[in-house]
């Protein structure tokens, strides 16, 4: 079996730790994309997608690329040229999924939250009275600040204000450690990537669209302008895999689908609310060590701070590269600032899946054990 | 370490069988995308492409994907709306290439053979003389017939009758054992993927672009309309890697990138002529025994029949499926056709990477010892 040993600790949000049954997977010798035995493997994922969100029948995608592919997935099926999109943005990634919007061709408006915010209820409001818009898309936890998004509540709006409107999610960051009811809270479109809360290594985009958005796409007046990104050719192949059929577009990754499937499987073995609670408390506790140390973090408050990720600013006096190179010989690798307006002044720190979920790893102790060591060899003390 | 136990032999033409130590490395425990564990591991995958491709200057792109993904880049950086390219069709990858260049605006005009032969030296001469093309693209082994494309004749013939035109390699199924030498054939772009004779679980999207083709992308008139496959976005990222400074646009697939960076170790630590060489004799001894069989191959001549794979029809008399069934039950997973037109008529085997240079592990005798004994429980005589 694959293993763990020998390697600091990747407590960054995201690539996670990933479990030793899922890099053992990643070493599955090789398969056929076509063979009797790796068919119902990714065949399986489908379903196993479909539980993790809550929905009955969501169109799952599962696609080699990283996550930004979601997001030409989105711009290039869901929008046609100069329909307009709204971007609730709180933060790096917002900025970049407008750019992809423009790419193709989607005219963008964007509601803007100052760092460590995120858009209002009110803000949100206003701009959808201001215009009609084919989708609205939400940075459910930007991995930039560690802000989260109410994405509940702002489904809720936009399918009262603008029935028609699609609503996006990009989950990237959520998706496995935060409740995500697609059906429940109306979600047409969820977006993710492997290598967080789902526990995999990177190399899979996944999105999963509602009936409703396969409905739209399958209606467009033009044609769809990617061609690794339609899912004119993706779609028969997902549903020819899931009715466990051979079928070919491109070579799909089938070690990280091996990867996948056993994630997924440890994944909803268990109660997935009892997941999302663990998070949570493991969550308010770091913020509470924070707190304790004097660490001002970059969420304005604590019911805009994401469960999965902690971002904080350095403290003064301590210079950024110096604190993660201490935590590096404490062997906790943490990130530095990703936000480009701020990204020298702050760190950030994972807390998803086996580190949050099987404590007896102990990976949350050793991480805020190196920061107060780190902190203290660095002649920190509490203003 | 990882193993290649318990499997049935993956002979098909990609994914291949791939190294024990290319497998261990795919289980590499977590790291983040921008350790100093990983970044020099990632930066020397460059020179190495290099070295295997021939070329002084190229520039990579190492990215998420499948092989797919590599006409996309093509299509949206090199090409601009209403552009004239031209397709060397040999088979379904020259249909799948058309399809994409059409999707990015691109005017496409394609020299058609029939099934199991080439364009001709004439026909590509003629077409070149009936209009100026932005790109000319040669598949250099369709893997839907096994048809060999001489690009090296190909590559004289374009730069001669029309030197601003980019020649563009489809390598897909030829990168790693097929001779390919960029910068003195003059070739633009050479694209592939992990999964053939890089020896790689599938994922990785691998291009190398000319300083050339670098240059026409720099001078473009009009943005570059796909996101995730525009250079814009990737360009930055590969020189900042090269030169082991981290540096984000999507997280690279880190687990399929220590393979790369493990296989391409392996194939560049001895010599690449031999390699191709190694190709050569042992598809020479693989077709042989097909004509002593009495199994007719798809290419119409040897000269036109790649090395790293052998496609050859169903004899009369033998259902398709019992062959592929019957081999399997041997231990051997073989592939069915591809081509549309003639899919259900033929049969396919890979023959590259460890399965050819490292003879020990005897995956040649067992293909075709699986192939004569299934031929003879179907009850086969040689006509």
């Amino acid at each position: 079996m694959a293993g763990n040993q020998q390697h600091k600790l990747c407590m960054v949000p995201g690539p996670i730790e990933f479990h030793e049954d899922v890099l053992t997977a990643l070493s599955t010798p090789s398969h056929s994309h076509v063979s009797p035995d790796f068919i119902p493997v990714f065949g399986e994922c489908f379903g196993l997608l479909r539980k993790l969100l809550f929905t009955e029948k969501g169109q799952p995608f599962i696609v080699a690329g990283s996550g930004t592919l979601g997001w030409d997935m989105v711009a290039s099926n869901l929008v046609e040229q100069g329909e307009d999109a709204l971007v609730l943005n709180s933060g790096y990634f917002g900025d970049s999924f407008t750019a992809c919007l423009k790419t193709y061709g989607a005219k963008v408006t964007q509601v803007h939250a100052e760092i460590g915010d995120r858009p209002t209820i009110e803000s949100i409001h206003e701009a959808l009275s201001q215009n009609t818009f084919k989708i609205v898309t939400i940075t459910h936890v930007d991995t930039s600040t560690g802000v989260l998004s109410d994405i509940k509540a702002i489904s809720e709006l936009v399918h009262k204000k603008s029935p028609n409107t699609l609503v996006v999610v990009d989950g990237v960051c959520s998706v496995g450690c935060e409740e995500i009811r697609m059906d429940e809270w109306g979600l047409d479109v969820v977006m993710s990537a492997s290598q967080k809360a789902i526990g995999v290594p990177p190399g899979l985009s996944i999105l999963v669209a509602s009936e409703r958005a396969i409905d739209v796409f399958k209606n467009r007046k033009s044609p769809v302008t990617s061609y690794y990104a339609s899912w004119h050719n993706w779609l028969p192949i997902m549903n020819a895999y899931e009715a466990k059929r051979p079928s070919y577009f491109a070579t799909p990754p089938v070690q990280l689908i091996y990867g996948l499937h056993t994630s997924l499987k440890q994944l909803t073995a268990t109660s997935l609310e009892a997941r999302f609670e663990q998070h949570k408390t493991v969550s308010d506790m770091i913020k509470r060590t924070f707190d304790e140390l004097g660490l001002k973090m970059l969420p304005k408050s604590l019911d805009m701070a994401a469960h999965g990720m902690t971002a904080a600013y350095y403290p003064e006096g301590i210079q950024g590269l110096d604190l993660l190179r201490k935590m590096s010989a404490h062997n906790i690798v943490a990130a530095g600032g990703l936000h480009k307006a701020i990204a020298s002044k702050y760190f950030r720190i994972g807390h998803m899946g086996i580190s949050v979920v099987e404590s007896e790893r102990q990976h949350i102790q050793q991480v805020l054990d190196a920061l107060k060591a780190s902190l203290h060899e660095l002649g920190y003390k509490k203003a």
